[in-house]
């Protein structure tokens, strides 16, 4: 399918041969910013960011990524205050900014809400996280950088830990590496574990999905792991986000007895779950996924707002 | 007069000649928007946006007609909050921001603080809403939509509905409307009536202005009805807010039962008074609105910061 | 030195070379602006404001200099409410930001904090206010502003009063003044003394120090004197602030006993320390401040993203 002018939803939408293609793109872009080349392949066209949950990298991102493609930026930070006093439903909102902006990006509680705000818009919605639902640019980010760091995206075997029940990003990454030959071990404790739905399909379609709660075995045949914090947010319950928060911490002796060359991710931020003592290490990919972001974005971008 | 570096704070300010003149001037640049022209006649010039209250439409479209003329954003969404500690006083604020930027768009909560503002600033000001004073530039914008819906601005009987007592956008669009002729209803609950000092100057200047409570009977005669929100901001007493806030709710079968060809206007958000059924009737022009608040914008910049 | 790439963290930083190197540039960018010239220094550079604390004139300044200067904005205004839910630390979200930004423009409640995030950025950082620490940015326009006001740095006999205890701007201007042949009066209530480590290292190297608690005689020498507000957001007694907050007020009376041609100069925002009838008076250079800190950072922006 063509991304000119569509949504981007659910990382469902993504087939290995487009993913392909816009991670060629995308080493293309990088190699030209490393050159010092100004791109202007957006002038004149508007992005929005609409965000009623705050998020650091996803925000700031894709707003460097349109203006490293000489694009502009309307920015709400705040779009829960904003809405506050009057109520505002999300549709309303979401029809009045298509008509300001070329592209919409939403971050929202509510597992869903990119679904109803693309229904709303005139303008393509791009879904930067919509509660414990999916956060597909974030998988595309994740998967750009494990293939630059295994130089492959087939044959390995992918840990996934911590909060897989809310984690949007873990949703998607999950559904995106389903595109590729990966083998999963799902690491969580009962409480977390990840949605039936994926499990199943992932299942359904041939996939070897073990489930533990023991990450020090998972790392004895895990090429990569990919860590997540515990949603404090998305808990009711406060005593029994206590008792969950700290279940995992990946630590350098963990590393070390692990399967060499373990890859480690994390989509950020980072609660307990990855001691500090880890960064330092080669392993450590997660700061780069963060710069991978802005080259991911622009790709996706540049193919949404291509006349 | 020429609106070059000047304040705009009142639709007072606006002759027919001066608003025939501006929505010309839009509708050339709606149509090398349209073709995709880019534009840079404010290159190197900077506006800032500094909100004691949020708004979504009216902040974002003020920043997006800068940047598509080619121009530069400071954005201070949250001046409440950034003047909480020190107490700093608006002349204070809108003093210092006058010397970062060519001009100020503001929101504020108390009615006169756009005339406070000007008299501090050596930038021009643009009231984007003083509490329940005016609203003018969302005037203009109402004015240049009905005239794309109606063809003509004369002849037309307007209702205007709902809290024309705290409504600032509602006291500029009359004012604005009395450029032209037209024939006023004002649809209240008794509590929320429009000021009389608007309301006399209207019929001592020989306009027919009807005062009722009877929205369906008022959409027997009204070619237009522009619904408003009741501004709970506004209210010292939740209880009085209550029993008014739905006190009129546009429905589709009000308007199969109003005069034919009824247009809808609002100026957003909207809390309970349109119901949703409405918005896919070609009556409802409502979100138009919000994209002719780009444009309109886009004019008015031009004309205050032309060299 | 060079500050090509370099942290700005201290006015210890800061040679008299320097300083004056820099304003002569500051002088030929305002010049070019004032003649309209229209730059693009910094075109495809990004900068990111990452502010803890809300400040209305350092953040837009920053980014005013950076538009200016043809790059793009970032802006992290509220990064304590950012970061409230995930507790993700100072570090985190620096080394983040550092992969999406060519320089970060940092502001945070704790002294120190400016150091602890140019250890963990790869981009360079500048302090741009670190609780009671420093104000490097702020103390170079100080300066550029009393050039132009003075027409010369030495020979001044310099008054600083109100919370030298607790402002940063107030920090890093003594330590910037002591590049220049000048004498101190350090005005306060014993409570909000000059920290001794300012006052001992100036003694140390031969300057004249005054402390007293009395304004009205120190302004019979003074031939600047630079107010600054009770820092609020300090006291963990705020019975303790009640008792300080309103210990000096500078007025017009004060300012006709004084020595003529007295310079008036503070940070901003102000609370009550000085009379607002003092605004009109010549003396009054605080707003003068504000336009002076956007050329300031543009020419430190140049400097640090230089090829």
């Amino acid at each position: 399918m063509s991304f000119r002018h569509a949504d981007i939803l659910s990382a469902a939408q993504f087939s290995r041969a487009q993913i392909e293609q816009w991670f060629a793109r995308a080493d293309d872009l990088a190699a030209r910013l490393a050159r010092g080349e100004r791109l202007r392949t957006l002038d004149g066209k508007m992005l929005a960011t609409v965000f009623y949950e705050p998020s650091i990298r996803t925000r700031l991102a894709f707003e460097a990524a349109m203006q490293r493609l000489g694009g502009g930026v309307l920015s709400l930070a705040d779009a829960k205050t904003a809405t506050a006093i009057s109520g505002e439903p999300l549709p309303d909102v979401i029809r009045a900014v298509a008509h300001l902006a070329d592209v919409i990006v939403l971050r929202h509680p509510d597992a869903g809400a990119a679904c109803v705000a693309a229904n709303a818009s005139a303008a393509p919605i791009i879904n930067a996280g919509d509660g414990t639902g999916e956060h597909p640019t974030q998988a595309l980010l994740d998967l750009y950088t494990l293939r630059a760091e295994r130089q492959t995206l087939d044959g390995l075997h992918v840990a996934l830990v911590g909060d897989l029940k809310h984690s949007p990003a873990v949703h998607s990454f999950a559904r995106t590496l389903s595109e590729f030959q990966v083998e999963f071990s799902f690491v969580t404790p009962a409480a977390l574990a990840m949605p039936t739905a994926i499990t199943d399909d992932l299942r359904e379609r041939g996939f070897s999905v073990e489930e533990t709660n023991d990450l020090a075995r998972s790392l004895q045949t895990a090429d990569v792991v990919y860590m997540t914090r515990v949603c404090k947010e998305r808990f009711s319950d406060l005593k029994q986000y206590e008792k969950l928060k700290d279940f995992y911490l990946l630590t350098r002796a963990l590393i070390e007895k692990a399967k060499p060359g373990l890859s480690v991710l994390h989509p950020l931020p980072r609660a307990n779950e990855i001691a500090a003592e880890v960064d330092a290490l080669p392993n450590a990919a997660y700061f780069r996924q963060v710069k991978n972001g802005v080259v991911i974005r622009m790709t996706l971008l540049a193919d949404i707002l291509a006349d």
